[in-house]
């Protein structure tokens, strides 16, 4: 059983997608086979838009398909990297969940974080990987998200288990490439 | 002597900032100290808006005060990374620019072509720094970019020695933080 890290921003873009193509064995890289996950740390900020950003990741991992898999909130207590000190701080977090041969999915968040997430994985003898969505459908889930955000109350809801009232399915790309990076 | 390797997104957004920061001192980090940069290397693809930004970060540095440093751009024939081939062409062209010692900046690009330089700047034994700027100073100098767009001629000749006529230092930020992350 592996376990797949990944940092979040302020769009949910790409975990799911991640976690679905590994077990699906459906990525880019050496070696490619299914990689069974039974555990998904999201590691992120508090700010306001990362935390409805994370309601939207439970949410679909709770309503598009996932199986047999625990889905962890990892929130910490900056609110963004604007400091040497918040780097150090936000690896550390990183590093610390990380064993050896997880998966370490760099596609969300600032790009200091997804350094350090790189760093951190490289460290712990762990997996690099990446999603990536087409520009048009990029485009296309940033308006939905948009469309979203009044409806807070359903995607936690949704979040719970009570998929029906709200399409959040919506927001998984079709066309989404995974790339084994290191 | 220490070179700068940068990676270049479609904003010349930090570059010239943070060589102006290494070589005053002004950073974070640890045993923090002037360093004398002679080279700097602008790694980046060929994609039309990058081109761009690379003849905006040349005129930066040829008319805002930057003495006894040359400029090398290095332009690679993809135009992203949507692929894994892809980033493997850039992190094995990054990594062969870097020397022990040197400092890699991976604030402009894809966040996979930070990681690539992260990476590569680790195995080198190189340094590593990003250079952030606060939203609102970042929406200003895009603004201006924009405003800038149908000047290329002006900006290249800037970028050739003839200052004169555009001017180019207000996309330097005043207010750039530049980080030593590893």
């Amino acid at each position: 059983m592996a376990r797949l890290i990944a940092t979040l921003g302020t769009s949910p873009g790409g975990i799911f997608e991640s976690y679905k193509n590994l077990i699906e064995g459906n990525y880019q890289g050496d070696n490619v086979e299914k990689v069974k996950i039974d555990e998904v740390y999201i590691i992120r900020t508090s700010d306001k838009a990362v935390e409805f950003a994370w309601k939207l990741v439970k949410a679909i991992f709770t309503c598009c398909g996932a199986k047999d898999v625990r889905v962890y909130d990892i929130p910490l207590s900056i609110t963004d990297i604007n400091s040497r000190q918040d780097f150090l701080t936000f690896k550390r977090e990183v590093e610390s969940k990380i064993n050896n041969g997880d998966f370490v999915d760099i596609t969300g968040g600032r790009k200091s974080m997804s350094v350090a997430a790189a760093m951190s994985a490289r460290n712990r003898n762990a997996k690099i990987i990446t999603t990536v969505v087409p520009q048009a459908e990029y485009n296309r889930v940033q308006n939905l998200i948009k469309q979203l955000e009044p409806r807070e109350k359903e995607i936690e809801m949704a979040g719970e288990g009570k998929c029906q009232t709200i399409d959040i399915c919506q927001l998984v790309s079709k066309s989404a490439l995974t790339i084994l990076l290191s």
